[in-house]
């Protein structure tokens, strides 16, 4: 059993926006030729997410944070926290702060149209996603 | 540290649907004897997810499947996939694509009520379950 | 590779209420000394959650706590479940009821502003929480 460890930077460029990190994680697993285990891949704020979704029509992700915007406003009645971000904080617990990703002989188990996304909810901001593969082989 | 890997096919039968895999996990546990660790669930679509959740009144999945259909519905202004199914990639996104559930003296470890769902959003169709056990001892 | 468990109770006061369980969380890796793998923190009930969240505003959780209630209000037409709380399993389901929290050089993965949060959407009540360390070295 080994672990390995990356850090990347990922930056955005919208207040809420879905960045593909599927070739960064890939990338990462294949440098160490793991052949089974699993990648954790840990967003550390608390205004932003991890998702898998689809990575085929860039629509898919315009509408996901359309929905997510119609049903969680950035102002609501009745928001106590000064920082006016409350909303962020909301998606970020909904969507989640990581996902776990399977590796099977040497590569990413993921669907055909399936993509790792880092979720910015409170951007634009320069922020951080630690990943951690835990290598069986 | 082993390696166990399964998959398994399931059909929706609706629109959206919660279908208990419950049965399918324990038996993949089960048939290894692996006494720690854990099995990790993974759904490899990106209109469909996997959850826990209550077991005994199956109300409680009706009840789920009607709130995230009136929060989430499935026409909404400004949507601009084409496939006109972006309500269920939200819904993907919100419940999530994979659960962990820990391995403890040779059982699953959940509550009395708990139950392993694969969610359909976007049915009715074929879909796959994939599992994988990291067993350590 | 070590497998370390234990078992601890949560007791809410409210009807829905965040409660930081990160202290618990981090006495516990430290009492095995552990220096990587991770932390699993399973929620083993079905209207409840685990959340990783904003640990400095008070605020945030209440607000968070105040979206969910407005979102996904007690009370909706249609509800079949006789315990009246579907409302408290849809949020289990879309909060989720569990987080995987990495272990690095002997330190639980949080970001600066990161809390673990215990999530009651159907108290006030006694719970327990389950925590698996998978230790690595």
């Amino acid at each position: 059993m080994q672990v390995f460890k990356k850090t990347i930077s990922v930056s955005s460029s919208r207040h809420c926006e879905m960045i593909d990190i599927s070739q960064e994680v890939k990338r990462f697993v294949s440098a160490h030729n793991v052949k089974d285990g699993h990648v954790h891949i840990f967003c550390p704020h608390t205004t932003a997410a991890i998702t898998i979704n689809e990575n085929a029509d860039p629509d898919v992700q315009d509408d996901i944070l359309l929905t997510l915007r119609r049903v969680f406003p950035k102002n609501a009645d009745g928001y106590k926290h000064c920082e006016g971000n409350s909303d962020s904080h909301v998606k970020s617990s909904l969507v989640g702060a990581s996902e776990s990703i399977l590796i099977s002989d040497g590569e990413l188990v993921l669907g055909v149209w399936q993509g790792i996304y880092f979720c910015e909810f409170d951007g634009p901001r320069s922020r951080k996603v630690i990943m951690h593969i835990h290598a069986i082989s």
